[in-house]
């Protein structure tokens, strides 16, 4: 679909898309990605509307992006599978990676319901996709009941000091096993 | 074991263990709490040398602990599962739930080999025990190629600003989904 389909003011000249005052508004191929993210996002909100009308969980859903195509997807599945890690993001992620047989998400997008929780967003690093689009906010994460804002203070406060107080113990016998590790010679990064 | 066999100068008073100045170390509760700690998290170091020495993953070990007894146990996964999200803290934490049949875990202590990075920090919160023990820092995470600091910094950027660029759309269209959640008269939170 052409941006001039979608907003009728705008002048195609050639690949370019300029708004009738004459300012650029974008190439051909970046409103093509621009059409992309939104079928993709429709495709992790149509999940979320899904899982939370069957019971699966919370009103979230997600979608992994692999050139052009939907290779993971996920929704919200805590309170049915009694796994507080099963948040939409990290299903989605882990049925794209049983699928793509990797446990890096190179070159792929995820697209997500809503902005993800420190949880997700360190999975998403790890992953390591090139992109990451999102519709809500942690705000309005937090105006339906899902606080979290809150675990991102949290992160930025010294261990010691939050909600779930940590304590240290036998750093050293620890250590000893990760520097075994690092002499490892078949050791895999990840 | 009491504290006088570890530390022969200690001195038991009744419930009270002193050091030859008279200051006070600690009560009886409180060593064996210590004692427990040290016991659960040699179970969590055992656990990262086992899985890292047959390949399963990273040289990371955790166990869940309710009432005194290991309810979940977990290594590190990723590389040999293909799921990025298959960390020492999130195995054990859902082997803790799926045995509890729960997806939270009140009451329960997560013994960590060393400083949960972001997600597992994350997933800690959702669960939400009432205590994290770990052992490494994120500090030696990084000296043996884990940069889970990186993470922690990468959290505070605004989103538009991190690594992994973040784009927001559709923001109204996924609302309405989370909206209509909040009205459903039997959705479970979490």
């Amino acid at each position: 679909m052409s941006p001039s389909i979608l907003w009728p003011s705008v002048i195609r000249k050639g690949s370019l898309f300029l708004l009738p005052t004459g300012r650029l508004l974008g190439y051909e191929g970046s409103a093509m990605k621009h059409q992309d993210d939104m079928r993709f996002m429709r495709e992790a909100i149509r999940l979320a509307a899904l899982g939370s009308a069957s019971g699966c969980g919370g009103p979230f859903g997600a979608v992994v992006v692999r050139k052009g195509r939907v290779v993971g997807r996920g929704c919200n599945r805590v309170t049915s599978s009694n796994d507080p890690t099963a948040h939409a993001e990290i299903v989605a992620i882990r049925d794209a990676c049983r699928r793509l047989k990797s446990f890096q998400l190179d070159g792929c997008a995820i697209y997500a319901s809503c902005e993800p929780c420190p949880m997700c967003l360190g999975a998403i690093y790890w992953a390591r996709p090139a992109r990451l689009v999102y519709a809500c906010t942690r705000k309005d994460a937090a105006s339906i009941g899902f606080d979290d804002a809150m675990l991102y203070r949290e992160m930025l406060r010294p261990a010691r000091k939050r909600k779930i107080a940590a304590l240290q113990v036998l750093r050293h016998e620890a250590l000893v096993v990760m520097r075994a590790w690092r002499e490892q010679p078949g050791r895999k990064m990840y």
